[in-house]
């Protein structure tokens, strides 16, 4: 039985009728969308007009009819309005993985009397392997130190700071404007990984003068499995970077066939090869729909969400090991909540076998995503609830062990 | 009214029920094939599947229970078979030019002694591009000689050897077996891009002792507008080579979120970011199809339709100022058929006014691709006859110029 207090919440929520526009499957109540957003209906529209009509009839004319040549800067543009950036400053391409090292090895080159990356450990991993990579191809190294730690850290030796916005295990938020102001302190670059803000908390990159950021599709922004994902170069510093992923979209002019290089003014430069015109549909579409709501309606409803959330957990399992490891400060935190437990892997399971999706990851965390554009109230204290459930059944227990290789 | 003799070369074509299970306007003879395949139905249908089925009600369960996660090797060893590679040698992932950057970089590390990537002049530019930014970033260079004197420049001092299999512009092909012996026994490494062979022409890269290779997955093998790429790796060079894009799916254990670097073994380590889902699975579908028919089938219809087309040509127009700069012999050339004519930018709008889709490339060829799969004799045969009455009635006279920016 949903308490009354519960609906009354759902009904009064502004963003309510956004439920409607996304496929949610029957049975299941989905907390991974930090891991994977849910499919927007408009997505798949998107995507079935682009290859039946503008591939399938279009063909080739679709490059300048459906103008797919245009679409890393519209696309980015539009994403651009969710992160406080200005038109020109974002383009979408690639993976994350592969933008990072671009922005990184573009830095590391830009500051040549500097041969540091500053991180912190736990990093998204990706983020720390790409930093190596970087720096390991042109002598420099990484220097990765623990979380609170980073400030005291940044000297005249670091060429950029890497950090990631909000935690992708804990949630943690950064100050991004009093670090992004340590690091110019120093004469260092600072950029910043979006993949677990973008469309869920707000972010003012201009405002914070942050010069660099990278960030994810496929998460809260709902632009399908392994969508393109973005970059962001401040307008200040677009002249003086230069990625090395020199490919024929990041030309002045990619189809005079030219021998010579000669790197497009401002952020095209920083695209790369024949940008993936399929999951950018997918991508637009999603953009589109964060689109109708302010980031600020986007970040209140999830901090909503998130005080429901932890409300419900301690007093439905506040006698249970369920430790919060997730900030009680929404300044301080995104729009995960994460719960370490010794048998969290196992409960888990029983979750999801019950259709609560969140996930695990190593050694002890639960994390469960609370996306603002298609959760509701009832969601959240139904979730907890089949948790209770559990934990007074000892249900978990019976839970598969884990496979070799299992994603999540 | 089409020739007899031209309706009997469809009819006991073995390739002809392929026409079928594509999506090929009404109106529309589609020779740029060699720029962006067109729509095969099963890629329009695994789009679908993939989007509303395992995204919208798998969610994230489907990295597991749908395999993406395997996606970039299962498809990686389809097109193995294409291109004579084994099981684990070749990866889908990214884009060529990305592809491109990680081979080059990791083959000049494997090489600290030599210091020059040998390539051609007027080799695709992305090719030339990304050489240049491969080898700047460590302080090597591109040394990029005339197409005829890259053999003899092949020596002590060169690292790799990058070149184009078949040309994009002429469609030129490299006698792959004996550059790469040149490059051996020079000690350096051989690096082909197939993005204008796959699909079209048999390559046997195993059998040539191929040590590195890139390909697309749009041109012939019909994967979609900036489908993902592919890469190649020799299983003996496999261990010795690292790229330095050291995302998190190139990671011995991906999900086991270490702080600390690990290859993968064998191709796995040469993957970045998380693989791009959806624009896998439309390539999957389209390497599936090609694979019903053997790489010497689909060559060989694509030989016949270039002897028609070139036949038809000097029969039909003999006399105009088309001069043919691809190879009249089949093993040096790929599949499409180019033409230098001084009007020839005008001539292939009037064409493509006409439904005859063929492209253009500075500063003077007209392009026809010779898709096997799913072009007849009798479109190759109304193509010219078209051509020629355009040529008759000089109606390309009326053509509009170049937009600026326009992409073909």
């Amino acid at each position: 039985m949903i308490p009354e207090r519960i609906k009354a919440l759902d009904a009064a929520d502004p963003l309510r009728p956004f439920r409607g526009r996304f496929a949610l499957p029957a049975g299941v109540i989905y907390l991974d969308g930090n891991s994977l957003g849910a499919l927007p209906l408009a997505a798949r529209d998107a995507l079935l007009k682009t290859a039946a009509t503008e591939w399938g009839e279009g063909l080739i004319r679709s490059w300048n009819d459906a103008d797919w040549i245009g679409a890393p800067l519209r696309v980015g543009d539009k994403i651009a309005r969710l992160i406080g950036a200005s038109p020109g400053e974002v383009a979408v391409a690639d993976s994350t993985s592969v933008n990072l090292y671009k922005l990184l090895a573009a830095g590391l080159a830009a500051r040549p009397g500097r041969r540091v990356i500053l991180t912190e450990t736990g990093n998204f991993p990706t983020d720390l392997y790409i930093a190596g990579g970087a720096a390991g191809a042109v002598g420099a190294k990484v220097k990765a130190v623990a979380p609170e730690a980073v400030e005291a850290a940044i000297d005249e030796e670091i060429a950029i700071v890497l950090l990631t916005h909000v935690h992708y295990k804990t949630a943690a938020r950064r100050d991004m404007a009093r670090i992004t102001a340590a690091a110019h302190a120093a004469g260092a670059l600072m950029l910043w990984d979006l993949s677990h803000s973008v469309g869920a908390v707000e972010v003012d990159l201009d405002a914070c003068g942050a010069d660099l950021a990278v960030g994810c599709g496929y998460k809260y922004l709902n632009g399908g499995p392994g969508a393109p994902a973005f970059l962001f170069v401040a307008k200040g510093v677009q002249d003086e970077l230069a990625s090395p992923l020199t490919g024929w979209m990041g030309h002045a002019a990619p189809f005079a066939f030219d021998d010579a290089w000669s790197p497009a003014a401002g952020i095209r430069r920083f695209l790369t090869g024949t940008p993936p015109v399929l999951g950018l549909a997918a991508l637009e579409a999603a953009v589109d729909l964060a689109l109708e709501v302010p980031p600020a309606a986007l970040e209140a409803k999830a901090r909503a969400l998130w005080s429901l959330f932890a409300d419900t957990m301690a007093e439905r399992l506040g006698g249970e090991d369920f430790r919060l490891i997730t900030s009680a400060d929404p300044a301080r935190r995104g729009s995960h909540i994460a719960y370490a437990h010794a048998d969290g892997f196992a409960i888990m399971q029983a979750l999801i076998d019950r259709g609560v999706i969140g996930d695990f990851r190593d050694p002890d965390v639960m994390r469960f995503g609370l996306t603002p554009l298609y959760l509701g109230f009832e969601d959240v204290w139904r979730a907890v609830d089949i948790l209770s459930q559990i934990m007074a059944s000892g249900a978990w227990r019976e839970a598969p062990p884990r496979r070799p290789g299992q994603v999540t």
